[in-house]
């Protein structure tokens, strides 16, 4: 399973970070999800090996601009790559509603069939690789985080139990792996599906969209490898900016990962005051949020930047992946 | 005046080229034009010198989403970088609606004025550093050209006119060109003033927006020094694609600007088939465009690639500044 940053900055771009955007794959096949669609995300897609035709989903957290005006590119643009598979939306009813608009208002003719599903805690949503369901979060408009677990986790054979029965490994081991039917020497027959066990527990991971309080996603994070979560400032200058945009700083989402005892903590949507290589006083470097968080959480903590690429291992195991 | 590219791709980006959108910037000053604003607009400033601070107008061609699908994300990051001055927005109706939408639907809240003119044959807009008037094109939508003419154009002293008055050159010159009142010594009161006369003709650029009809622009091209059109495909590409799309092959511009005399034509506007650095055949390089406007076209032409700036000398004369 893997997660792709697409876009770190919030608000508005910096000539090293975009806009939000998250892809998600799983860890066999083409198909992904995305969650958020800001400006240029068709572009950032560009410099990865992600292709629009491959597309499932589109997951968005709230209707704010930097975190949905690359939609209607990304809809043109699979048009104008010949998709014809349908694509599903997921969102607040008033990302939708924005959607239509553009698309009547710019005489955007889209050939494939568009879904809209609008999210609520009550989503289920059965999306090829995932099972995707989603819990609402705190900003100053209807906000989620979106939780995504692989559906099709790979196959072991149950030895314990074929042992426990005196079926000894043999030839037949492989055609029960492969899910067959096979009758034994003393005329017993075995389905190969009956022994099949999970070779490790679903992975998940939690992508959330702005939000002032982290411990909304105390259920969605049970359980998960990962939390993706914005950290826009430190606390010192939240305090100052005071509470009206509505974001966390990092202290608030490092408690809550060390709480929920999150092995895994993925920080992301910093305000463009933090720049990557600073020439700036130390408390406006990046390195000041992961100074914050550090104090606060001892699982692996990791700062997004764009194009930054992190797999979850089969054993849960969160790492980033070289470039 | 300067005119620098910054995209110069049809429809969808490429890695080498985005979508529609040009800078205009007079000789002096800061205050720069914005002709179009495909998605990522914004992003591709962040590798300029021009200043959102410095906008002073936006003139959409046509709300097709190549040509203002970067407009939310600009206005959006106006405001997060603290503008409070008046910007304009000119562009057909639609262009207005579509924006206007958009700010609502995912409160965009701005505090500075953004004031609408809707385009018209009859527009006049005293802009700052141009006058702005438009010319309408034929495309599958309402689209128009717009002439940004210098409007400061520097003086020198009519010195035919003083030696016919028998002023000999002295340092009543200097004070006249600074607009001085002088009293020779014969008595005579000379008004600065009366003297200047313009250092050179005023320099004008077309930047046009989609259109199969070149001809269109005929009027407005008079006396211009630069036509900044689209060249979207080549002729053989444009019969395989039939009418429908509504862009000009590259020959129609050319024997447009031949016919019309103008001493440069800058195209731009290239459909992604056509790469940078082809690995294609000849007949889907970009040089094939080159190769079909030259056989049309006898002035200086050139290809547009992003981020080129053209500069126009006052003595008219269009080169290609050094990056």
């Amino acid at each position: 399973m893997k997660i792709t940053l697409l876009g770190t900055s919030s608000g508005t771009p910096t000539r090293q970070r975009n806009v939000s955007a998250t892809a998600v794959q799983p860890e066999r096949g083409k198909a992904w999800v995305l969650v958020d669609c800001g400006e240029a995300t068709q572009h950032q897609l560009l410099r990865t090996g992600l292709s629009l035709l491959q597309l499932k989903v589109i997951l968005i957290t709230h209707v704010h601009g930097d975190h949905c005006y690359g939609l209607p590119g990304v809809l043109a643009s699979c048009q104008l790559n010949g998709r014809t598979a349908p694509l599903t939306l997921v969102g607040p009813a008033a990302v939708w509603r924005y959607i239509q608009a553009v698309i009547e208002l710019t005489e955007l003719h889209l050939e494939y069939p568009l879904e809209f599903v609008e999210v609520s805690d009550q989503l289920q949503l059965p999306c090829g690789p995932f099972d995707i369901t989603a819990a609402v979060l705190s900003h100053r408009t209807e906000c989620w985080g979106y939780r995504l677990e692989e559906v099709a986790v790979t196959r072991r054979l149950d030895t314990v139990r074929l042992n426990a029965e005196g079926i000894e490994p043999s030839a037949c081991y492989s055609r029960l792996y492969r899910g067959e039917r096979v009758r034994l020497g003393d005329g017993r027959e075995l389905e190969g599906r009956d022994y099949w066990m999970p070779a490790h527990a679903a992975r998940a991971v939690v992508v959330a969209g702005d939000n002032d309080r982290p411990e909304l996603l105390a259920e969605a994070c049970c359980g998960v490898q990962l939390l993706v979560h914005e950290a826009t400032y430190t606390e010192a200058v939240l305090q100052r900016v005071g509470p009206g945009p509505g974001h966390s700083c990092a202290a608030q989402v490092a408690r809550f990962a060390e709480t929920q005892g999150l092995p895994a903590l993925l920080l992301t949507h910093f305000s463009p005051r933090y720049l990557l290589h600073p020439k700036r006083p130390k408390d406006l470097s990046i390195e000041s949020l992961r100074d914050e968080a550090e104090q606060y959480y001892s699982g692996r903590l990791h700062l997004g930047q764009d194009f930054d690429t992190y797999s979850i291992a089969r054993n849960g195991e969160v790492s980033k992946l070289p470039e």
